[in-house]
C-alpha cells in the first residue's frame, strides 16, 4: 500500500512525522480529552490525570505548533481561554483507530 | 471510533503498545526491508543504510520478541540464517499506511 520506492526514505519520513506528532506521554491524552469539546486549561488539567501545569502548558504549545489544536481567547470577565481540537487534529482519528486496533491484537499476540 | 470510555486508560494503553512496537529509528526500516522477502543479516545491513551490527542484532531480537519477525536456521553449508516478516508483522501494514498518509497531510498542513 505504501509505495515500494527504491529509496524508501520519503515514505519513512512521512511515517516518522506522524509518529513524532503523536508520540510522548501526554499528547494523545490531551487530544483525547479535547475530542468531547473545547476545554479550559483547568478543565484539561483535571481530565488529564497526573499532568503538571508546566508540562500541560508545554504540550499545548507543541500541539498548537503542529496545528492539532487551536487556542481561543474570549473577551469576558474573567477572560475565557479555551483549547479546541482542529480539523487537522480530528483527521488523526483514523490513525488512532488503526493504532488502537492493532495495539489490541498485538497485546493478544505477544502476551497471549 | 475508539470507545469513549470514562476511563480511557485502556484505549490509551493499546495505542501506546502500538506506538512502542513501531517507534525508534530502525524498526520500521527493518520491517520495510523484510516486506520484499526473507533476508540474511548481511543483506539487511546493506539495505538498512547506516545501521551498525550491534544495533541491527539488538533490533532483530526486539522485533522477534514482539513476534513481528521470525528467525529461520537452515542446515546448509555454510549454515543459512534468515529473517522473515510474520503475519503479525504484515498486519502492521494498515497502521503504517494510515501513519504514512497522515504524515503526508501533516507535512502539507504544518510546513504549508
Amino acid at each position: 500500500m505504501i509505495p515500494q520506492e527504491k529509496d524508501c526514505s520519503k515514505a519513512m519520513l512521512s511515517i516518522k512525522d506522524a509518529l513524532e506528532a503523536v508520540s510522548g506521554n501526554w499528547k494523545l491524552l490531551i487530544l483525547y480529552a479535547l475530542c468531547s469539546g473545547p476545554k479550559r486549561f483547568t478543565e484539561l488539567k483535571k481530565e488529564v490525570i497526573g499532568i503538571t501545569d508546566k508540562t500541560l502548558a508545554r504540550e499545548l504549545k507543541n500541539l498548537q505548533a503542529d496545528k492539532l489544536i487551536s487556542r481561543h481567547v474570549y473577551d469576558k470577565t474573567p477572560i475565557l481561554i479555551e483549547y479546541q481540537i482542529t480539523d487537522h487534529g480530528r483527521s488523526l482519528n483514523k490513525v488512532l483507530y488503526e493504532l488502537w486496533n492493532w495495539g489490541l491484537s498485538h497485546r493478544r499476540e505477544v502476551i497471549g
